[in-house]
């Protein structure tokens, strides 16, 4: 049985990804694969708890570099735990968020580097990365903007942060796709949601069956 | 008012590390020291949430790498949020277990490297490192076999390995003494109690008032 192909799906706020996540798992099944969607952090029971450790709790309860550290964990254990069984079943996984969405928040927005998150990424899960990483951005800090009026309550602690930090982390998502043009591809989100759905597909076509 | 000092008290299974810690905790507060009690992995809020993952469920629950990723992340927040405070405020810490075990037990005996633990550290709490490390060590085996006929029943996990895993654990705490020799200090664990307390207060003798 071929290996299956494990895919990323990655964007800042308010790009649309969710809607965009739930249509490429049914588009790629449409062509026969069996998907596998996960999400980060998370995707393993292991990784749950970490998430939940990460995500409860008052702002500010982990110090950046605890809470890469955490990301990093809970990212090997979704790949040992979750990815790597699928796709060695021949499955094709799809994952809301990864590695890239470490280096964008926490390495490039955060301050703690690119390449010190690259190198957490080495150490925990021995550079295991995706197929292909699909990245959707709204120019201007449109997908900011979106964002913050469905927020509005202040509910969500990343979309209540200033234009500067989102602008911080969409150069981020520039700098992966710069760094490993073969596997990152940056896709308009803007247009209907068939139009972006296409645009997706159109960059795993030399990955399809 | 002075900075307090931080000592971690390490060693491996059954050379008496917590009949020392306690009575090293006495002789110093006997000095009048107001002196912190704490321990690794937990020590804090949160450090004791990411402990509880660390313990609770079944063997290789975790990857290797993804424990040491927990264990890093506990630590940096157990530096930050008990460990520098009590300092500040002019308190001794005196920790049971902190980075060497963690160099030892996972760098050395599990395979990771001394090395890429010691970048985790780097990374996680730029290198905050305690004043003083005293290891316990018992020549030739014996502490394993004390605290293998202690825990006949087989419930420590690391009790259990064999005499080649708590070999390695000794290799690794010897490097670490190596490696930073006025830091980490290896003590003699034979003999009754009061003299190897004696031996450690000795070895604190020039950061004592």
């Amino acid at each position: 049985m071929a290996r299956g192909r494990f895919i990323s799906l990655e964007g800042g706020e308010g790009v649309g990804k969710s809607t965009q996540l739930a249509a490429l798992a049914q588009a790629l099944e449409g062509r026969g694969l069996e998907v596998v969607v996960t999400r980060e952090p998370g995707g393993s029971p292991g990784a749950e708890a970490i998430r939940k450790l990460l995500l409860e709790g008052e702002d500010g309860r982990w110090t950046l570099r605890a809470e890469a550290l955490l990301f990093a964990a809970a990212r090997a254990d979704h790949i040992a735990k979750t990815i790597r069984p699928a796709l060695a079943e021949g499955k094709w996984v799809l994952s809301d968020r990864f590695l890239d969405s470490s280096l964008a928040y926490q390495g490039e927005a955060g301050g703690l580097g690119f390449e010190a998150i690259r190198d957490l990424h080495r150490f925990g899960s021995e550079d295991f990365l995706p197929d292909r990483t699909l990245v959707l951005r709204l120019e201007g800090g449109e997908g900011a903007r979106r964002a913050a009026s469905r927020d509005a309550d202040g509910a969500d602690r990343i979309g209540g942060r200033p234009p500067s930090y989102h602008a911080l982390v969409d150069a981020g998502f520039a700098k992966s796709a710069e760094a490993d043009p073969d596997r990152v591809r940056l896709i308009d989100a803007a247009g209907n949601e068939a139009t972006v759905t296409a645009r997706l597909l159109y960059a795993l076509g030399d990955l399809l069956p």
